[in-house]
């Protein structure tokens, strides 16, 4: 199934972004069945198209809300004490399961990273100490090379969505937008193998994002019983056959992911919280933490047990990625003047990269666009740069004699790791740049986060990196790669702040170390403008409790700052790959438009009756790509005249469910509710079937009638249509709706009972926008910080 | 005002929250319109009175809903970019003001409280060195019995509303349902000056559930310019002047009030995310946090001065208020069995302690019917329970002789605080239950969570600890006084949590220390059900990282455990004061009735005209209660008949407003949008104004008009009668509404527009189920943990 679509959508790619919203073949707002009498000049336009990963995918909504169906409805009555328990008991399993895997998966890739590096590094300071410098060169760069062409090509081949950190989808689909091929085995194995690759090739990219998106992974396959061709069909996995359960499991895998990649198992949390979940209930809140807290006690025991040094190369270090709980902090009132200094900085930059980044993904998408080739060559060009720059600048730095007073580090260092790096230079000297460049990006990130070692690094070196890594950073991102965005940010911050802390160094008590730590949480702020849960992540990667109070600063400085420019680079690429996000606060010129006039300049609505003709529904589900239809029942009712009722919506999954499964009547009448449990379980319901192309009706069951009232959702949710679009949205977000039925004003003779249906993309500011111009005016004049 | 409603109160007060559901008097469904013509034998029944603190008090729900009338859409049209950037600097400056306020008081009621009790205990402590023991008693005794009886008579006389925690009516507040007198100025000063006195008096309650209401009095007092009586009418604070931009400051009072009580920044937030908040979004994350962030630099700033010594007694101790860092945590699986233990032991404790506390809280409104002195001698008598307590059992320890191996800490000490009080022990020796109760109950904190003390405390004075502090715990909360939760439930836990850790010694590497930090974290995590936050809480309480995980463990376990025996303490006491909160889960239950089943079997809709006869509003306003009126405009169209429309929703506080401002037209027309604005602001209708009482109309005036239309919100959120009330309650909680509109499924002649309107009593589950109570053996056929 995999295979399939990505056939078909390999075939309508070649599209920008941008063109997308241009296409308008299948539409799925099209239908031919009425043509409108008079031509409109306004529809909604909207794109079924977003880049998913670095391909085009048709995405489709998912669906939160309760389909309170006869069908639903006894089997809610009928489930037994000990259904409940057991579905409850399910629930946290699950929860532990994607603990106990994703804490697995962390440890494996790290273990893979750690050891592949540092072989390939410790080969490298080899051939440097026999100053056969150019066989270093070349075998660096050959080792590297090889490794991004193998996640690169698997990347490509396999599994376009596993490209990228995965987190703008994860958030899109906790939004409620369905990215297909995003969760599937293919994409896990993927991600697993290609991160591994390319942290290992030392690119500028971070194992971070990809580990959030392998944890919604992980959750994603446990949900359903497994990869999609091999499900595992046991009654009570068909319970989790829900988009609602699979949001909650796939948000626990997310923070699962966060933790696993910080080590932090309440910053996971909260990062799920803040940044990636739309809905949130403290039920959840509870599960998701539990998940973190199994991720990190199996991280720990992996830790315990490496320690004895059967891990090869891996096993140094604690719990504590970027310990700096060393130094004792202590600041003055003063100290505020180089916080707030740094906190603009980082907002500043914060924005401009992201303004930066959103050109450079832009002009990737073009070259992406080529086909295959062009994006193994991208990759592969972007592999021999870093290469030739990590192993070429530290020969510009000069050497540095190590301090004899500082006793409790060896300097210089010769083995993979240490934070004075020999490199080049002669005994009893080290190379700074070296220390930095030569090395993994995490042993660079606590080699700039050290403390205590006020003069170890030159300005010149610290700027060639800040440069280098500011270069990298925006051009690493978009290659067909799995690739995170934190590690970058934290580099390219914490070289700004290190330099920072050199200047105020006279007049500030504050450590270099800790500056370089402000200095990465408050890019991270101006790029990604989140608050609480980086506060909380920084906490817990550098374990010191007493820069709480200044982190708190520099990130709300940052933010707004940032905020002032551009939005956050997650909402930047959610936009800039086409995926139709729901925000939370409505526009506040959609308090000037109706959703009668939106559901006016829709096509007109497609109804069925409570009981219809076969051919009819054959009719409407072939010319319509809609995914809902409304259920009108019309009675003559004497003396009083004619009455009809909205009995409901009915899915376009369960029409084809009745077609397939032939469950058709001779003459025009109700059914009991014994008929349709015969034929239907509430299992077959909750499966989403096919396509109307599947269905062969011969012609005389055309002439035969189904009755849809058993499968109808009699409790849809509803608006009036002089309901504002603002309210309207406010409605359809916090309730999680994929069709809201818009209901007329006026009641009396010959109303229709239904004005229309709208769905998320109707309610995207954008289409309405493009459908009403006039709106923009209201919409430039609030905007700013 | 507050002075009026306290009046009012006070003639109805003397029932028992039980005994109010059956009052029946001023029922706000109540209505004597139309007499239904035949008698239904079930109605829905709701109580509109709850208690608050002590005091019995008529409830009213908020209005979270934005009111769509022409006027605010005007105003919405006709805001600046000025305004709009004003709107926001001032929230930002609001948010600011709450936390820099909530940091003064909380140091002021820190540096007030300490020094009280300091010099009480240092003169003590002087009586025992001379042996004049009985001396120190009836000092002791007295100067507990005086600091108790000025908080319990400001308390009964002043603000009963004070008494209690206060955190139960906040979380009903933000979830919807408005506490009269509850935000007050005396409330205030009553809470703080209370608040010192009783914690002075060395009684067994916190001052943080109080910070956590003097929070919210402060943010909602700067909300509306100042106390009741007093207000700044400001045209800037006016726009703050509604349900849901009060509800926002008090959410960053609240979570101020937690930051102080524990110097835990992320932790507050996270309370009032956690437990306190039922609407949560990433704006409101960001500004509680720049809140917190603003009382934590305040609190270190006081702390800084007060280093100098300049504060008397206070300003001993760093931000971290129980710091337990000096221990390096190693575990290994073993480990993992004490850790259960704990966790179940909390679980099962914390439920015991919430079942017990009912019991009591229920005993103790018997007493506190019986009149003002009945409180004011319950409260004396805990006092002098609690001081010959805490004086005379320290006699029953024997003296230990001092460790001369452990050099870090004096021993024994003489002063007012420090580890090894020396009491009536001979030179060398100290006395170790002294040490835990003679001194403030912070202090006994810190001493009984000291690490690297393995010997320091007997078993024998460990069960007198404990067991004095069951009792205390359980009969000091009701009492008329402002009194928290937290510090009774850490004194507890951590008895147990020690004593575990001493009989575990032998086979744990685990401090004691932290067995007592885990045992207060079970406890707490069994009573309150807290996850998350009490996690970050206890980690910036705390200051050790790596017991992180650990930690984790323990809560979830003891939440699963104390979930399987009742609800949370918060939850017990809700349900005890009768505030009609709204679960965010719906009963099972709830999906087998109709939403159009409740409108039934309430009392006939009253609804108005578009264009409504003045003496038809005021017999509407003097004979019902209702809140809000359904506006209907019904027309007849030539050729298809008579048409009806829902025009919307018209508050009761409009109507009466239009009676004051006599905006009466002489013949039945619509009027211009000009007219209606000449009349009204849009400050005018943001006001709540008074009873119908209040308004006097003449007998012509009677037969004038009133176009309605431009004061209706045309947009309220509507459902189908046919909608489950499962569902209809999600959306209204999600939503945040008041009043929902209930539509007829059928549409045709003579079907009234509106069927109903439901409040958030119609949608209680206890009230549903006295309607309808078959519907009670579903309900309970799903329980458990």
């Amino acid at each position: 199934m995999e295979k399939d679509s990505e056939k078909m959508a390999e075939t309508t790619t070649t599209s920008n972004t941008e063109e997308q919203t241009n296409q308008q073949e299948r539409d799925p707002e099209s239908n031919s069945l009425h043509q409108p009498l008079l031509k409109r000049n306004r529809t909604l336009s909207s794109s079924p198209l977003a880049l998913v990963g670095t391909k085009v995918s048709y995405i489709e909504s998912l669906d939160y809300e309760i389909n309170e169906n006869d069908l639903f409805k006894h089997d809610w009555r009928t489930r037994s004490q000990a259904q409940v328990l057991q579905y409850v008991f399910i629930k946290w399993l699950l929860a532990f399961l994607v603990g106990l895997l994703t804490g697995l998966i962390a440890t494996l890739i790290n273990l893979a990273v750690e050891n592949i590096a540092g072989y390939k590094l410790l080969a490298v300071v080899k051939y440097i100490e026999k100053e056969r410098y150019m066989m270093g060169f070349f075998f660096m760069t050959g080792v590297n090379f090889i490794l991004t062409l193998v996640a690169t090509l698997l990347c490509v081949f396999f599994a376009p969505t596993a490209a990228g950190p995965g987190i703008p989808e994860i958030k899109a689909y906790l939004n409620g937008v369905d990215t297909p091929n995003m969760y599937g085995a293919t994409t896990m194995f993927v991600k697993i193998i290609g991160s591994i690759g390319a942290v290992a090739a030392g690119l500028d990219l971070g194992k971070e994002g990809p580990l959030v998106h392998i944890g919604a992974c992980i959750a994603s396959l446990l949900g359903q019983g497994g990869p999609d061709n091999y499900r595992i069909r046991w009654k009570w996995i068909r319970y989790f056959n829900n988009d609602r359960d699979r949001r909650d499991i796939i948000t626990c895998g997310a923070s699962s992911g966060v933790c696993a990649a910080f080590r932090a198992p309440v910053g996971g949390v909260l990062f799920a919280l803040e940044e990636v979940a739309t809905w949130w209930r403290s039920a959840l809140l509870w599960r998701t933490f539990f998940s973190t807290a199994v991720v990190v006690v199996v991280l720990r025991a992996f830790m315990e047990y490496c320690k004895s040094g059967e891990c090869g190369l891996f096993g140094e270090g604690g719990l504590i990625m970027f310990d700096v709980s060393g130094v004792s902090v202590n600041y003055h009132v003063v100290d505020l003047i180089p916080v707030t200094v740094i906190g603009i900085i980082g907002g500043v930059l914060g924005s401009l990269y992201n303004y930066a980044l959103h050109k450079v993904l832009r002009l990737y998408n073009l070259i992406n666009e080529k086909g295959k080739l062009a994006k193994i060559l991208l990759s592969l060009s972007v592999s021999l740069f870093t290469s030739a720059c990590l192993y070429g600048l530290p020969f510009l730095a000069s050497c540095t004699p190590c301090d004899p007073s500082s006793v409790n580090s060896e300097c210089p260092t010769t083995g993979r790791m240490g934070n004075f790096k020999k490199f080049n230079c002669p005994k009893g000297h080290y190379n700074d740049l070296a220390t930095l460049l030569l090395t993994t990006n995490d042993d660079a990130v606590r080699n700039i986060f050290s403390t205590n070692t006020p003069s170890e690094y030159r300005v010149f070196s610290l700027v060639i990196f800040f440069i280098l890594y500011c270069i990298l950073g925006l051009f690493t991102f978009g290659i067909a790669i799995p690739s995170g965005l934190f590690l970058p940010i934290i580099l390219i911050g914490s070289a700004y702040g290190r330099l920072l802390g050199m200047a105020m160094g006279p007049y500030t008590t504050i450590d270099q170390g800790l500056f370089a730590v402000l200095g990465a949480a408050s890019l991270m702020a101006g790029s990604m403008r989140m608050t609480v849960s980086l506060c909380v992540i920084f906490l817990e990667l550098t374990n010191n409790l007493l820069l709480l109070p200044i982190t708190m600063l520099v990130l709300l400085i940052s933010k707004s700052v940032g905020d002032c420019f551009n939005p956050s680079i997650y909402e930047i690429i959610l936009d800039l790959k086409g995926l139709p996000f729901l925000e939370a606060h409505p526009e506040p010129w959609m308090r000037n438009i109706t959703v009668g006039e939106l559901a006016d300049i829709k096509p007109p609505l497609v109804t069925l009756s409570g009981i219809e003709k076969v051919g009819r529904i054959v009719e409407v589900l072939r010319n319509t790509t809609h995914n809902a239809f409304a259920i009108i029942d019309t009675s003559m009712v004497p003396t009083v005249g004619q009455m009809s009722e909205v009995h409901g919506l009915v899915l376009r999954a369960h029409l084809l469910l009745v077609l397939k499964k032939k469950w058709f009547l001779q003459e025009r009448r109700r059914t009991e509710e014994w008929e349709v449990r015969e034929k239907f379980t509430w299992v077959d319901v909750a499966e989403r079937w096919g396509t109307i192309e599947e269905v062969a009706v011969t012609k005389e069951e055309m002439e035969m009638y189904v009755d849809l009232h058993p499968l109808t959702n009699t409790t849809p949710y509803t608006v009036v249509e002089t309901m504002s679009v603002a309210k309207a949205l406010v409605q359809f977000r916090q309730v999680g709706l994929r069709h809201m039925l818009v209901l007329p004003k006026y009641h009396g003779p010959s109303v229709p009972p239904v004005v229309g249906i709208l769905t998320r993309q109707d309610l995207r500011a954008h289409n309405i926008l493009s459908a009403f111009p006039h709106l923009e005016k209201s919409h430039a004049s609030k905007k700013g910080c």
